[in-house]
């Protein structure tokens, strides 16, 4: 990517500085001045807002030669929170992180299922209070609650038109209910594009990189991080992946589309023709009750652990996710891919590898590699995505989100 | 697209200001202050700057109420020329035009074919020489030439390492090859994101826009421009839709990968299809001895005035490049799209109304819809955006190809 000139009043100066002290921090403003390019005194500028602002502070000091001891400058990593909630059918995540996006508490709470946004909105309210008691996080510290789910979502911040697999959330006014019961500032995000951010941040990409991330729930997701931003396109829809055609023979797609991504591999699909084959259902002990996530994860470690029928379904829908990987490196140019989501925490082994043979096909690989690994956490990654890009926007401005906090 | 903030120092707030006199001049100082938010001394010091350095002019006063007229500023049209020279294997096209973008010279020359690289820089520059004294074009007042061909290429800007259809280039050293013939600066780019510029300046479209030219030439290429600049990836080497798999069980592309679109639907592939259908063959004189260009031409003319297996080839490809801008539509959310290229002179509306097709099935199609026109000049567009490529890093610094000029 085309390296932007930094002046100290461009939001790029900021975000860039407080990108410096997060992966090399403690530092010196001397080594930022370096680091950066920027003239010492738009460092010093830029350093004493954000000593103010509390996003940074002092860390004790070196031995300079000839002069006096250089101060060190580290993020200020309990100032401020941020929580994530992701939104799902089977299962809600809560999760708050420090500045620095290191996670302080997480918890795991029965999903939204068929229920009424009120009531769900209503019992979460009462869970988040519990859990930031119990994680001693106090609410003037929180910089605003990120709300993640699939899409399509209107470019209009209250509103979720579609989330295919919450079928009772439609045309809610998400944000502003959600304001309402928590009394904090409240964003509304795709789950992928928030888990896109969360592994470009906690890995330490370079901001001059062509990064994705992958993320496979019960359905597919993926969100690209280009110029150190998220790459939002027109209504923050962009990179769904899952609703790509890779089939042009393929079955209708729930989303008006045939052949998509999401109904060749999705887990739901392949853990629905695990079920249909008998033998392999008994074997596995399947349970049509049980929920896809669960139904997966027994289908996942019969594969892992070798099982034929089981290795040859996650295969092929591996296979496919690749393919489709594939089409999103070759438009994006990408130097790098993560796979995430809790539909790779088993299974993992078997995307990566089918994925990496997939970038042998790349358009631009005389050109670069790209590089494909899987999450650190992939269950959470959503949740703690969210938590980053509540901060993100205050850490960054002009990188943040493009569903802004109006503030309650 | 988050709309960023304009600070004077940015160069952002420079291309906004230039964007602005080029869509709306003759413009007044005030007018601009208005319509950028930016404080009336910062609009005065950068258009100073712009004045300085010739990008602009004063053009004239209106009345004002009830104090001194005020001075109208307008683009410095022929202060500066950009040239730009789309390299095919069947034909050569150069362009010159103004700092508008508004061409001023254009010619057409017999393509590379399977000619040495030496020998046809050599034959160009000759061609330059006389193309710039017949259009009363001087030397100084040219800011750069911008060759432009298809990928892959590598980041370094010297070399062209696989453009397919140009199999004597490989491995040359496109750039100083060009610079020594031509003795001006050189830049060498993707044709396709050559044709998208082009086509973002000249449709005068909003930088907060997310915008694709899908551009079909012998082959079928594709750029994109998000926040007013080319989505580059992380080698320029974005957007290849030709390249990306449409059909799993297709046959194997050159560039390595299975299906591509480019071996399902290119001219180059349709035009064999008809070549082997022997009554139509007969009936359109399809030649196999002449070019691929010729036969599509030929073709396409028979497709629109509706012999039906014409029309049905031709509607085949439009419908699998239909399928193809609709996953370029999911992955970059994207408001509009421009059909380009010598591919669709005649045959334009058979692919308009595929891809508008196509494009109710966008997965944001209920957030916004993707708007789908023809270019105004599909023949000679790689060219002009060539021609823009060169001028653009000029006018608006921090936005230009991330290949730049190293001089001469």
């Amino acid at each position: 990517m085309a390296r932007p000139q930094a002046t100290p009043e461009s939001p790029g100066s900021r975000a860039l500085v407080v990108d410096l002290i997060r992966s090399a921090g403690p530092i010196s403003r001397v080594e930022l001045t370096t680091a950066t390019g920027l003239t010492q005194p738009a460092i010093s500028l830029i350093v004493r807002k954000l000593l103010d602002d509390e996003v940074i502070v002092e860390a004790g000091t070196v031995p300079s030669t000839g002069g006096k001891p250089r101060r060190l400058l580290d993020i200020n990593r309990r100032a401020r929170h941020g929580v994530g909630i992701q939104l799902g059918f089977e299962s809600v995540t809560l999760v708050a992180t420090d500045t620095n996006g290191g996670v302080v508490a997480r918890e795991r709470l029965p999903g939204v299922g068929d229920d009424e946004p009120a009531g769900v909105i209503e019992r979460l309210a009462e869970s988040m209070r519990a859990f930031m008691t119990a994680a001693d996080i106090p609410t003037a510290s929180v910089q605003g609650v990120a709300v993640v789910l699939p899409g399509p979502m209107r470019p209009d911040p209250d509103t979720v038109i579609e989330a295919p697999t919450l079928p009772h959330w439609r045309e809610v006014a998400l944000r502003s209910a959600f304001e309402a019961a928590l009394h904090m500032p409240v964003l509304v995000d795709n789950d992928a594009s928030a888990a896109a951010l969360g592994e470009f941040w906690s890995r330490g990409v370079s901001r001059y990189s062509s990064f994705a991330c992958v993320y496979i729930g019960s359905g597919i997701g993926a969100g690209v991080v280009a110029d150190g931003a998220l790459f939002r396109g027109s209504s923050s829809n962009a990179a769904e992946l899952g609703h790509i055609t890779v089939d042009l023979a393929g079955p209708a797609c729930f989303c008006g589309n045939v052949g998509c991504l999401e109904v060749i591999a999705a887990p739901r699909v392949v853990v629905a023709k695990a079920l249909a084959e008998q033998n392999l259902a008994r074997t596995l002990e399947l349970d049509e009750r049980a929920t896809v996530a669960q139904n997966w994860e027994v289908l996942s470690r019969a594969a892992v652990e070798g099982q034929p029928l089981a290795a040859a379904l996650v295969t092929e829908s591996a296979r496919a996710v690749a393919g489709a990987v594939l089409t999103l490196a070759n438009l994006f140019d990408l130097d790098e891919v993560v796979l995430s989501g809790p539909g790779v925490a088993t299974a993992g082994s078997i995307f990566v590898r089918e994925v990496r043979a997939a970038m042998g096909r790349a358009f631009a690989r005389n050109a670069h590699p790209t590089a494909v690994e899987l999450s650190i956490n992939p269950t959470d990654s959503a949740a703690i995505g969210a938590a980053a890009l509540t901060l993100q926007g205050q850490l960054a401005p002009g990188h943040g989100p493009a569903l802004r906090f109006a503030g309650p």
